[in-house]
C-alpha cells in the first residue's frame, strides 16, 4: 500500500486489517516503529485534528513531521495546468509537491474543492494532479469528494458502539451558514454502505448528493449487502435509526452559486438536531458528526452536551486509525 | 500535580521543589525522561518565548510537541457557552479541547483576558472553562489573569542573582502604547510576595492593581514573613530597591475602555525606566521584565543594554522551569 | 565552523569537505548523529524549501527544531537600532534573537533585504546584527544579499550532473512581475566563480548586478581559473552554454522605487526562458533555478517540464548539503 486516498476504494479485507491494525498498535504500542521517518503535511485549507492527529500519530510511533500551509508562512501555490503564473502565486504545485515529497517518507494533502464547477469536483483533478506528482506513499487529508482518514475512523467508531453492520445509518443534512464541501458526507455515505449498512440520506429538497455519488453507494451497498435511500422527509428518515450522522453541505442546485444556495438555506434553519429529532429512533441511537460542528445552528448543545453523542470519540479514532494507516505506507511488508 | 495554572496556589515546598529539580535536569540532562510523551500547545494568542521554550524542553526531555494557533492555519475557536455559531467561529472549545487533549499526554493553553468586563476577568472565566474540558494535565500558559511559568521563572532568576528573600522588590508600570493585560503584573506580584519580598507596586493613578489582586498578594506576603504596599510616587518606591520589576498594563479606572485609558497614559510617557531611575536604588540593583518589551517607551535602550539588565536570563530560565514543569506533569512517582 | 552565512568566504577545500560529507551522510545516514540537538528557525520571510528541508534535515540526523515566524502567530520584530517603539513592533531582535538562540543549540535565520538602499543592503546591516547578537552557531538561511545553502546545493547539483569546473555558466536574469532581492543572483555568481566556471551574466540594461557583487566575482574567478563577465546580449550569452540559470531581480538603475522598475521591465517579458533559447546552447544544457519559479513568465513549461530541467534536483540538494552543514556546525571534532 503506497496510497491512502479512498476508502471506498479498498477491498472489505484491507479495511478490516487497518481497523486490526489500529486496534493492535492501542494495545500493544510501538513506540519505534516509525523511528527516522518523516511525514509531509501540506494544508490548503484550515485543520485542527488533522494536523494535531497525524503529528502525535507520527510521534507516537517514533517519527516526526513538518508542516506546510500555502498562504500563512508560505507563498500560495498554483494549482492550474498551463498557467502564466503573473498574480498571487508564486510557486506551481509541478515543482511544490514533487521537491516536498523528496523531503520526506510519506506526504498527506489537504485540498478542498474549489467548489465552482461540481463535475470537475467529482473528477478530482486536483487531488488527481497531486497524485501524480508525487513519487512517496501520499495521504489524501480530505480532498474535493473524500476524506478517507475520517471515513475510517467513523468505521472503527460504529465497531466500538457495537452498532450493528445492519444498523440503520441516517446521514442528514444540517444548517450551516454558508455552502460546505462534499467530501465528509460522500466518504461518509460510502463508508456505511460499505460496512452494509441500511443507509439513509436526509437532506432538503436542492440539496441531494450528486447521482454518481449516491451510485456509487448503492453499488457498494449491493456488494455488502446493506442499502441506500435518500428523501426529503426527515422524520421518516429518523424512524428506528441506530445513528444519526449530521453534516452541513452546500445546494447541489445551486453548486459554485453562492447566492443562491443562501436564498435556498434561510428557510431551512429547523435542520438543527435537537433531542426530539430521537423521539422516533432506537431508543440508543448516537449523534456522530466529524467536526467541526457549530454549536446551536447545525446541533444544539442538549445532543452535544447528552449522553447520545459521540462526536470526540470519532476524533479521538482519527488518530488510532491514522496511525494504522501510516504504519502500512511506512513499514510495509512487516505487518 | 497534574495541573500548573497558578504559582500562588502552591505551598512553598512545592515551588522550592521544582526549583530543584530544574537545577538537577540543569546539571544532570534527562534526554530520554518523556521519551514518547506528546505536547500540545494551544495558542489562543501570539507567542515567541513560550512557544520555542516548550518545544525545546520537550525535546531536550526526549518528547515533542504540536502546535495549534486557532485563527492561523486553524479556524476560530468558540469560547461562549451556550453560543448560537453563526458567526466566525467554525468549532466550540466544548469540541476542540477535550478532542486535542485526547491527542497528547499534557495541554498547554494561552488565553489572555477578553479586557472589557473586570469582573469576569478576575474570575478566570475561560481558563476555568478549559481547565474542566481537559482531562489530561494542563499548563496555564497565560491566562487572563496569571501567568505561572513567567513567575515560576522569575524566582529562579532572583535566587541565581543573590537578591536576598526580604530585598525590596518594586513592580513599576511603565508606559505602552495600548492597555495591556493584568496577568503578568499579578503574578508578579504574588510571586515576590510568595518569596517573602517587601514588594511596592509603583503605578500612576488609574493603574491600581484590582483590590482582590492585592488583598491576595498581602495575604501571600504575610505567611511567608514578606510585605505588600503600593504608590504612586515612583521616586519613593525606588528608593533602596533591590529590583525594579517594568510592566506594562491597562487603566483599571477605565477597564475595557481603550479610549479613557489612551487619555489617561498620555502624560504618562515618563514611565519609561531609564538610568536615573536607579539613583536611588541600591547600587546593584537589577532591572527585570518578561519580555517581550518596547525599547525606548518602555525601558530605554541605555538600561536594557546596560549591566543591571537581566530579561534574557529570565527568558532563559522559562526554558529551565518549564523542564521541571513537564517532568513533574508528564513523569509523575520517580522525581 | 560555527557560522554558515558566505559560501565565498570559504575556503575551497571548505567547501569540499562539506560536499564529502553530504555524499557520506548520504550513503551512510547517521540517523542518531544529532540526538538531543535542536535547530532554531526564525522566518522573517516566506519560506517552502528551507523550512522543510531543515526540519527533514535535523530529524534525519536524529534532532529537532522550532520555527518562529515573525507576524504570524508570533509579533513582529524590530530591526532598527534605536528605535522608539511605538508602532507595530512588540520585541526587538535586540532581546529577541539571543534568547531564541538560547533554547537552542543552532539557529536559522532568514531576513531578506530592505530593498530601499542598495549600499545599506549591500553592507548586510540585518544580519550582521543578528549575527553579533547571537551567540549559537548560526546559519544564513537567505540574507539581504546571500544565500549559502542555496549555492552549495547547486555547486553539488553541478558535480551531479557532470557539468565540467570549467564550464560555461549563464546566469540569465528572467521576468517576474516584481522586483525580487539580489540574494540569490550574487549566491550564484559568486558560487560558479568560485567553482572556476565561465560565467557570463546576461541581463537587460538597468539590471546589472551591482559592481561590488561582480568585482567580487570576477576576483574570486581569478583565483579559481574561471571567469565572469556581463551582457545585455542574451542571445551571445547564450552561446555554447553548459548551463543556464535563470533567476529574477530587481532593477538596480531604480533601486528602492518599484515604480521605475515595474516601467522598465514592463518591456521585458520576452525573457522568459523557452526550448529556443537552447538552440546555439551545448546540446545537453541544463536550465537550473532556485525555485520558486513562476511557470511561463520566468521559465516556459516546455522547459521546466523537459528534459533539461534539474530544478528539482537542486531543491533536493538543499535538504542533503544542508545535513552536512548541520552536522559540521552541531557536531564538531568528529567528522
Amino acid at each position: 500500500m503506497n496510497r491512502f486516498l479512498d476508502l471506498a476504494g479498498l477491498a472489505r479485507d484491507e479495511i478490516l486489517d487497518l481497523l486490526r491494525l489500529a486496534q493492535r498498535l492501542q494495545d500493544q504500542p510501538e513506540p519505534q516503529a516509525l523511528a527516522g521517518r518523516i511525514l509531509g503535511l501540506v494544508f490548503f485549507n484550515p485543520s485542527l485534528r488533522t494536523l494535531a492527529s497525524f503529528q502525535a500519530g507520527m510521534a507516537r510511533l517514533g517519527g516526526s513531521s513538518f508542516v506546510i500551509t500555502p498562504g500563512q508562512g508560505t507563498w500560495q501555490l498554483e494549482t492550474r495546468d498551463g498557467a502564466v503564473m503573473n498574480g498571487g502565486a508564486a510557486e506551481h504545485i509541478r515543482e511544490g509537491i514533487p521537491v516536498l515529497a523528496s523531503y520526506c517518507d510519506a506526504l498527506g494533502v489537504r485540498a478542498f474543492a474549489a467548489g465552482k464547477d461540481l463535475a470537475a469536483d467529482l473528477r478530482e483533478e486536483l487531488f488527481g494532479m497531486i497524485d501524480a506528482l508525487c513519487d512517496k506513499p501520499l495521504i489524501n487529508l480530505e480532498s474535493a469528494m473524500n476524506h478517507p482518514c475520517q471515513a475510517l475512523a467513523d468505521w472503527r467508531t460504529l465497531d466500538e458502539q457495537g452498532i450493528p453492520e445492519r444498523g440503520r445509518f441516517v446521514l442528514s443534512w444540517v444548517w450551516h451558514p454558508r455552502a460546505l464541501p462534499l467530501a465528509v458526507p460522500t466518504a461518509t455515505l460510502q463508508m456505511a454502505a460499505l460496512r452494509g449498512m441500511d443507509v439513509v440520506v436526509a437532506r432538503p429538497d436542492g440539496y441531494a448528493l450528486p447521482a454518481q455519488v449516491m451510485d456509487r453507494a448503492r453499488q457498494l451497498a449491493r456488494a455488502s449487502g446493506g442499502s441506500v435511500t435518500e428523501t426529503a422527509d426527515r422524520a421518516a428518515a429518523l424512524q428506528g435509526a441506530h445513528v444519526v450522522y449530521a453534516k452541513e453541505w452546500g445546494s447541489t442546485r445551486h453548486y459554485g452559486d453562492a447566492d443562491g444556495d443562501a436564498r435556498l438555506r434561510e428557510g431551512l434553519t429547523d435542520w438543527c438536531v435537537r433531542d426530539s429529532w430521537f423521539d422516533a429512533a432506537r431508543p440508543d441511537a448516537r449523534l456522530m458528526h466529524c467536526l467541526p460542528v457549530r454549536r446551536n445552528t447545525a446541533v444544539a448543545d442538549e445532543v452535544l452536551d447528552g449522553p447520545r453523542s459521540i462526536v470526540r470519540r470519532e476524533a479521538f479514532n482519527r488518530l488510532v486509525v491514522q496511525m494504522a494507516v501510516l504504519h502500512r505506507l511506512l513499514k510495509p511488508g512487516v505487518n
